[in-house]
């Protein structure tokens, strides 16, 4: 059940009371590879700089059933790179600086032999690119995309079509009020749900996350991590999508009760991923580290 | 196993996006006492003024286990009296009025035969109060308190004498990291525990509950309702306190796995109380809808 990812490699550099942390591997496709691995095989598109270094190259190639064939380096283009600074709460953010480097040129080549992909997740890119990269992939199954709130103002009509050609969309809470103008994010799910998706998936970070499926509803809390767990939550929304993403191409199954455990999984795999910088903890992670933690999820999640 | 709770008698006036309802049946031990009363028979301690109108007693001598003995009525005294506006997305609210009446005065009586009471609830009021109406209960297997930003700012030391004889408190998220610095709901709680409690319960509304207790950590999401569904959040927090205390009291157990699962009946129970203004909606519940939704809650937050 071939599970594939687009998006970006990035460079990034991070400040958190926790620390700091230059050059770092970064990107949406990497972190969502990266845990996407532990539940099954995953092909990459994306497109890195002549400035991308090996070791970033060998700390992905690190990770069994990760295929970087559709990793695409243009050795005169320079990596997306992203700053960012995280506050005392680790809620809240700011962007230092950004630059798009290759995410500026035409989007990445997507594979022949990448045709075949039955689940297919689209990270955050224009929207435009996005039904892009979605064409390439005629035997999809199950095609989900992530957004965020610049695409949202600034390519509304490209959002648009592209909600009228996914399966499942995954976005954040802030971004699902930006995009429906409605606060309860059930609502709001509602309400995507009327733009062309089968399902939604919203995001509330430390406080889990609501799906709705057709009429079903599920509601996930977050693996409940203590400060001193929390290092630097960049890319755990990317790492919740792939271990969701991976659950679901493990199962082959796409309805309310397989996506709905599969939150789960992506929630356990996010949250060793928010434990280190970069995808430090998550290259030294064991599948047998994932079903522990997901037995602790399970007891502490409980429900009466 | 008798469950008693000490609080308030009040009457409401709330306006809400959803409507209007002035001078309405509230206060802290109402909505206790009638969430609880699904669970576990419960006694009230509280008082109210000479104004206190008679349909208001007869709402809560509807609901059936709720003895009123402890409730004392003042004929030349005012019932306390709050008013509140929610805003747009009902997460928020403003305090339009306060007059105290009652609640300026000593605190009510203890009738004797409550002296045997084994589960004590001691809704919000302040602390040294609290700690008062506590000394009226010698056999007590469990107490809980609730608290409140003010008591935090005022009554600093009287609410720390308070948590070191109590077993449990109540909170929401922003008085424990106003209490105790720390952001994060469960390092928060933990430095709780180290002011005397064995467990703390941090509120965090929409986003459901923490629970720690010792060792052992729970996290619980509040039940998915849609926007249509919330009428009036006032009472939540008492009525989750009612539903999770009457559970307890029913079961006489106070492990961590069993207030565990009293925190889902509070929810389910909790939820229906904001489907109405004042104590309409939990006037006409039955226990069979009850255990309906808690099996729709179950579905809705398993976990993997």
């Amino acid at each position: 059940m071939p599970l594939i990812v687009t998006g970006s490699v990035g460079i990034d550099t991070i400040h958190a009371p926790t620390g700091s942390a230059e050059g770092v591997l970064g990107g949406s496709t990497t972190y969502f590879a990266a845990a996407a691995s532990f539940h099954a095989p995953v092909r990459v598109v994306a497109a890195a700089g002549g400035d991308w270094p090996d070791e970033h190259r060998k700390v992905l190639e690190g990770f069994e059933g990760v295929c970087l064939e559709g990793l695409q380096v243009r050795s005169e283009s320079r990596t997306f790179a992203w700053g960012g600074r995280y506050h005392d709460n680790m809620n809240s953010r700011e962007t230092l600086f950004t630059e798009l480097g290759v995410l500026d040129e035409p989007g990445p080549p997507v594979p022949d032999a990448y045709r075949d992909s039955e689940f297919v997740f689209l990270a955050n890119t224009h929207p435009a690119e996005q039904a892009r990269l979605l064409d390439h992939f005629p035997e999809r199954k199950l095609a989900v995309a992530d957004t965020m709130d610049l695409w949202i103002n600034i390519a509304h009509p490209e959002l648009m079509t592209l909600l009228s050609k996914v399966d499942g969309v995954v976005m954040n809470d802030q971004e699902a009020e930006q995009l429906t103008e409605i606060t309860n994010p059930i609502s709001a799910a509602r309400k995507i749900l009327e733009m062309g998706p089968t399902f939604a998936v919203i995001k509330k970070g430390e406080h889990g996350c609501i799906f709705v499926h057709g009429d079903d509803v599920a509601t996930l809390p977050a693996y409940p991590a203590e400060a001193h767990q929390v290092v630097d939550p960049t890319g755990a929304g990317d790492s919740f999508a792939g271990g969701m993403m991976g659950h679901i191409a493990s199962v082959g199954m796409t309805d309310f009760f397989s996506i709905q455990t599969a939150l789960a999984w992506g929630t356990v795999t996010a949250s060793f991923a928010i434990e280190s910088f970069s995808l430090d903890r998550l290259a030294r992670l064991t599948r047998a580290e994932i079903d522990q933690r997901m037995s602790e999820f399970q007891a502490a999640a409980r429900v009466g």
